[in-house]
């Protein structure tokens, strides 16, 4: 299995180190298992990691000890862990660990919830003679995460070329006449032989007007002669994820399905052309929803027209629509990141068309990292 | 696909408006998904209820508003809804709604993260001169789901059914030579074919020593001679999840690991004649524990016997040891709960065993939903 070296773990904590120490923390409770995977090389599903300025103090339960203890002896063993094997409950130990740190805790105010924040303000022995604070923090560990290091894009190039052989099998083998579900199962397999450890979300194929529903779940309904398909699938590979969209026709396709299918080729090229280093974000989502606004699409058109890829299927940064209500940092793209470019357009009752790639922000512009035609492919 | 009918909702918003009466709650904010389909039959990936008195106010973002739109036309309605859909960010919406609901407003502190919780305490305007509160509430809705309705028991027997079948033909059809990573894609295909809409979890394969691993990721390790080989997996059917582990040989067994497998069964056959209505859930994991103790293997079973199955794959009831420092409350198990028997050894660097089947507390005792032979099946 892949995994980040030991020179690659440091290189993150220093860097996570560097983000704490300017807002003033000590020591950083890190509940997001996407987080403790890009700090530890740890894939398993429980555990607590507590960062210093010296140390990582891992906790973590009975069934994982082995793993934990063979991933340090190897290439990609974890600087400076501390390993606590949890007996009763991770949040007893989280506690009693904190009571051993001096300094200022930070928490993950996006991943951790209201019930273990309220018991450990409650259950943390006073400093100084006040209660214990937590400090919010958000985004500490993902704006790292969102500018890929170079082991972690070389893992996303050989992703996104296991995806695109997958889907030109995909693109190959699917027949009218297969119900939906049929089609993600032979997605899915194909993903699977294609070498990905698992998809990366509910593979979606939406035939003829279930393609109006932009996260339709695949069904009885039968491909059919005239239906537009909407075929949205993704991989995880050595913990990465990637992710595709194609669309194709059953039969010839009607002049309206080769409209809307070429206005969204559109979108998707001028976006793909939008996208190089320090370009805003918005920018890049206003190059696709400009263009479908001059087809006539621009009410077809609902979410954003991409999302980062790394250790989660949604990730910063998130390409959309500049919206007032909601903060608006970390707006510029930057090289390392990877994300997707997806428009579509949706028209109820009709049926829809999306056309996704997964693109790399290098030093000069973009690099598309998926490798499958754009033509309209008739099955 | 198979729902709950409005009638069983209407039955379900009212069993949980109890339980806000008690609490003096008003108004409910419901954040965690499993919860939300509960109540509405919404399968989506992004929503928020807050459940009144009176209504049940469903914010959604424009991927779902026509399957909503649909959902509300079918037998399984949801009764009193209000559809909020959403323009810009949730939290906006779910502060502006909050703002016109009148008396105490209760959150779930399981499934609010401490940032959005913040956010909301921040914006919502004050109410009569004061602050807002929001009442951290715990199990509101997962107590009622931890005992299933009629229409759930039937998804549930059927799904259970299902799995034994696929299991069949699993266990028919795995051979030595193959990789770990080989079967779990058998697995997986045999599981969707079966008519799952995915699987429940990762699917384990832990051959020979890797079987020590309770949660091993299956690997390249080819199936030999002598292995015993831990096989856990688990569907997804009607949006309710059920779980099964058999263990196999590789080959004859050796004499060990027919009294480690022999000892993990006695440990399943006395967990699920120890089920049954009023019995504390810690006296059914005692049941495996103690039996496990008395073949020399207390230190090798170091999980849970059991936890309880339904939307999510791991709810309540948690089938485990008593544990001073966690809360004991809902001790006693009832009717209508369904649950997994799972005992298991695991021997670091030798390997491991564990069986699980699925059960059914009924009025008088414990149907076995799972059935597949408990036999160790050499292949």
């Amino acid at each position: 299995m892949l995994h980040a070296t030991s020179a690659a773990l440091r290189r993150r904590h220093d860097a996570v180190r560097s983000a704490m120490a300017e807002r003033g923390i000590d020591a950083l409770v890190v509940t997001s298992l996407p987080n403790i995977l890009y700090l530890t090389n740890f894939t398993g599903s429980a555990a607590t990691v507590v960062l210093t300025r010296e140390r990582l103090h891992f906790l973590t339960d009975f069934r994982y000890v082995t793993v934990v203890t063979e991933g340090q002896a190897s290439s990609g063993a974890c600087p400076a862990l501390d390993l606590v094997v949890i007996q009763g409950s991770y949040d007893a130990a989280l506690a009693a660990l904190l009571d051993t740190l001096p300094g200022r805790i930070g928490i993950e105010a996006a991943h951790i919830t209201v019930n273990r924040y309220e018991w450990l303000l409650e259950t943390l022995a006073p400093a100084d003679g006040a209660p214990r604070a937590l400090e919010s923090t958000e985004g500490l560990i993902e704006r790292q995460r969102s500018r890929k290091d170079i082991g972690e894009i070389e893992i996303l190039r050989e992703a996104a070329r296991r995806l695109s052989v997958a889907a030109r099998e995909i693109l190959g083998g699917i027949r009218r006449g297969q119900s939906e579900r049929d089609v993600a199962l032979f997605i899915d397999s194909t993903v699977r032989r294609t070498g990905f450890e698992r998809s990366a979300f509910d593979t979606i194929v939406a035939s003829g007007p279930n393609g109006a529903l932009p996260h339709a779940h695949p069904g009885e309904r039968i491909l059919s002669e005239g239906d537009l398909v909407v075929l949205d699938f993704g991989g995880v590979y050595a913990s990465y994820c990637v992710d595709l969209t194609r669309t194709v026709s059953v039969g010839r396709p009607s002049e309206r399905a080769r409209e809307v299918y070429g206005a969204v080729l559109d979108a998707r090229n001028q976006a793909i052309a939008a996208a190089r280093p320090s370009v805003s974000r918005f920018e890049i989502d206003a190059a696709a929803r400009d263009t479908l606004a001059l087809y006539g699409l621009a009410e077809a058109f609902g979410h954003g027209t991409g999302h980062g890829l790394g250790l989660e299927v949604h990730e910063d940064p998130r390409i959309t629509r500049r919206r007032p209500d909601v903060d608006t940092r970390d707006e510029r793209v930057e090289p390392g990141m990877v994300f997707t470019i997806e428009p579509g357009a949706y028209l109820p009752g009709w049926g829809g068309v999306r056309i996704e790639d997964d693109v790399l922000i290098t030093d000069t512009g973009v690099e598309v990292l998926t490798d499958v035609t754009t033509e309209l492919i008739e099955i």
